[in-house]
């Protein structure tokens, strides 16, 4: 049945249109949302309220590798423990928390901002494979450094890995990817037959 | 497996910890909801959160009935056409809003603002009873106005209409309850048995 709801109040209007247009929040959620705002304490709402705008106005993102950062370089870049001559790349800020939450990880990174699609009408230019490319040559004895070209696994992010090693390939620094295989703990007898038939191709040799 | 996000910045750890106060939103939705924000032209997110804060700090409630309001007297009270002398007493705003959604109520209407509750420590004093019992009186020959108590069928519930009946029943108002029975459409064979039970002992003139 359709539910037409009725606004009492413009404010409320307002305030249930602006949060609807959060990802996943549909009308019936913003409303509850508005509702649960409205009985918090006034200070309580204005902390919310100021810690978003704090954040939109006041992020930085790292001047070597994109990421979000308080100051104009990223506590992973700043930090002298971290390898800052193996890059990884990866199209987003949660890719960098994802692989952060992992610990595997001790080297550096590099964020595109976005991956190559030209259905969605992002190009090359768009992205920042330009001061990757910069950052690479940039390095002394690139050879020796690597690329970790850590995209999905779709089309536009194995598009964007064959432009970006086109690019940096020349400077002669090794390029590799995410290894591609089951899940720990998949079972192969539901595995799709792509990713099992890869896992057959790029097997690994057999660690005790 | 535990997955511990490493936050690249205390602006963004504030807000993740903000937005992750609201209902129903975890860690990772406020994560990707802040970096939605994040994406967002400025303007947009400061829309977002002055909707917010005005509402939060602009917000009124019907001196009358209690209902959000943008003026002193709500759209509802001040509405002529509105049977003012049929009072539906709700626990919410969001049950005004259910009941007006139907397009079949055309009274007025008085919000609690919560249900008598001794587990959450809710007693009568901290709802509108008092101002609602002052509205009875005040009204000219009460014996043919109606209450009609629109609220939910559980223990709270049950409790507050019965008390609110004790206060009211001496002005002669004619108190009445929504209707419990089988939903449109329900299925006798999946209802469960006190419903059934209620609808048949509450059983109504067949119409046709």
């Amino acid at each position: 049945m359709a539910y037409k709801e009725t606004y009492p109040s413009a404010l409320l209007t307002d305030a249930v249109e602006a949060i609807g247009t959060l990802p996943g929040v549909g009308r019936r959620s913003a409303l509850r949302l508005a509702l649960h705002l409205l009985k918090q304490p006034a200070e309580n709402v204005h902390h919310f309220t100021e810690s978003i705008d704090r954040l939109r106005d006041g992020v930085h993102y790292c001047s070597r590798c994109r990421m979000i950062a308080d100051e104009d370089i990223c506590s992973i870049c700043a930090d002298g423990k971290r390898d800052q001559r193996t890059i990884c790349v990866v199209e987003s800020v949660r890719d960098v928390m994802s692989i952060e939450a992992t610990g595997q990880y001790h080297g550096v990174y590099h964020v595109l901002g976005g991956i190559i699609s030209p259905i969605a009408g992002v190009g090359p230019s768009d992205l920042t494979i330009k001061e990757l490319v910069e950052r690479v040559q940039a390095l002394e004895d690139p050879a020796s450094a690597e690329i970790i070209l850590a995209l999905s696994g779709d089309v536009e992010g194995e598009t964007t890995a064959f432009y970006i090693y086109r690019q940096i390939e020349a400077t002669g620094i090794r390029v590799s990817a995410l290894a591609r295989g089951l899940g720990f703990g998949d079972d192969l007898e539901y595995a799709d037959s792509l990713t099992l038939g890869r896992s057959i191709v790029n097997r690994q040799a057999f660690k005790v």
